[in-house]
């Protein structure tokens, strides 16, 4: 559990202004990523999908629109002590490129069983590591012990309002580019991009159903819907990396008021639609990218004949380790 | 060789304005696709790439520009009889899109030796298909016999002025999605691409110079350029599959007195520019798609510092032989 109720805002911190705010302020450093579609997959599942492209993102997912965001809400005092974050992932890399970008030092706190790939990422944008051991109570140490030493600002990858507001952007941009859009389908871990995306929605010029898809096996963020409290993980794995992380609290107050629904998909359709996004969508998606499309695989959702926007979050995969 | 001398029309029968007819004959059939950019590229090669991403195009590839083209210009009493062709890959699937958008049967040739992806994508967009035995001649008689009992139209891959035109567009859509375009790299195998793009490159806002890439070891279109007539092909085979057409004596004609220059790369490098767009662009592309980017990593080409346009020439590729 990440701080608990004492360190968040209040859910009217963040609102839809604050994602149109956000994307105002980042938009001429990312990308404005295309939409595609694919007939053949559409067939597949009798729905008009509409791809949103954060596999194509700047540090390959659209985790650069939080960490774009938040380091750039930063007053020039605040932000001359440097940013920093425990993360294994695509939240690191992103840091360290919005750090870069601003001119002001990252630091990563990366546990030593992180996928080296991802590591090297962070590295490549000019993040400092500090290795950790494995768990969540190692990783909040090893923060804590850097921000005491450095004084560093903390940018959670998802309990953070400013990080939530730039999540919503790629939804926010892709209501404008797909203005008859029905639904969205979002993936789930900590729940900052379903809780922007939801936002950003409301913003679009008709009504448009946001749905949180997540991994059957780690289905703290449904079972917390259903609950109307947040509940503990699971201790299970899931390919989809990317959304092991526990539900935020401030997200969860957000998807609670904003989300339609929360779904989850079993693991072998995950691996179906991340090959099938491949080889019919010729689009490069990590494992947690292909968790929205698995839910169009099976039979809990009634949207045939809709305008389904997916949103690919991400492109980070190590090409040596495919899932099939 | 196709057809000879007598079968094909003058090089004045295709003009930079027959790309426009062209993109305006065919543009709300077929996709617009994207122009990507990736910064990790960029830097690795020391120049300002833009993608032209018809990986994300209808079947898959560039293609059904073409055959679109074709297929809308003839007129109805042509379009009857059906159209057919002779093609072991992306041809085909566009041939079999295109007629089955316009309503009339599309028959393909299609030698046993093919790879049973791109067979089964003909066939799923509606072709009837005909094996016929290795080699050139097998397959120009299967052709011809086909002909002559249904009387359908012979849709050339690249011998053919509609399907240059159509090819085209790709290139005129880049430019002007990019109005600051310096170069353009294009692959070469049977030429109609390479010629169609230096048609439309006469009407980008600037000049643009127009760099044809082959593999080294089925050459003859760099062989053919130097010489000033058409060299015989190599026997040789590439990993890039789709470009192992000899060149065609349309797309030579026009090369000749259109493109800058014809450069040649190592399968190797063919081999490790199709993982670094994969991995660093998060797209897939078939290794023929790789080969203008591979141009990039050796020596040959002075580009540094200038904005070079990729065309992504197709995405249809085996995801369980991967060339890595």
């Amino acid at each position: 559990m990440h701080g608990g109720m004492g360190s968040v805002r209040n859910v009217s911190d963040v609102h839809s202004a604050d994602v149109e705010g956000a994307l105002a302020r980042i938009r001429t450093r990312i990308h404005h990523t295309p939409v595609v579609t694919c007939a053949s997959l559409d067939r597949l599942v009798g729905a008009g999908l509409r791809f949103k492209c954060e596999n194509l993102q700047k540090t390959g997912s659209f985790k650069i629109r939080g960490a774009c965001n938040a380091v750039y809400s930063l007053d020039d005092r605040d932000a001359s002590r440097g940013v920093a974050a425990h993360s294994s992932g695509n939240h690191a890399a992103a840091l360290a490129q919005a750090a870069a970008w601003r001119g002001i030092p990252a630091t990563v706190v990366v546990p030593e069983s992180a996928s080296p790939v991802k590591r090297a990422a962070a590295e490549r944008y000019g993040a400092t590591i500090v290795p950790c051991g494995a768990g969540q109570a190692a990783r909040e140490q090893a923060l804590d012990d850097l921000v005491s030493r450095t004084g560093a600002v903390v940018v959670h990858p998802h309990d953070s309002p400013e990080v939530i507001a730039g999540q919503g952007t790629a939804v926010l941009e892709m209501c404008m580019q797909v203005p008859d859009l029905d639904a969205v389908l979002v993936p789930v871990g900590g729940g900052g991009l379903l809780a922007g995306s939801a936002l950003a929605a409301r913003r679009c010029p008709g009504p448009v159903s946001v749905i949180g898809v997540e991994p059957e096996r780690v289905d703290d963020a449904a079972r917390s819907l259903r609950a109307g409290v947040r509940q503990p993980p699971t201790d299970a794995g899931s390919v989809a990396d990317g959304l092991l992380t526990s539900l935020g609290e401030l997200p969860f107050r957000i998807i609670q008021s904003e989300v339609d629904d929360i779904v989850t998909v079993p693991e072998a359709d995950i691996v179906r639609a991340m090959r099938l996004i491949w080889e019919r969508a010729k689009l490069i998606v990590e494992p947690s990218s292909a968790v929205p499309f698995a839910a169009l695989l099976g039979d809990d959702l009634d949207l045939g004949g809709k305008t389904v926007g997916v949103v690919l979050s991400g492109g980070n995969v190590n090409l040596d380790a495919l899932p099939w």
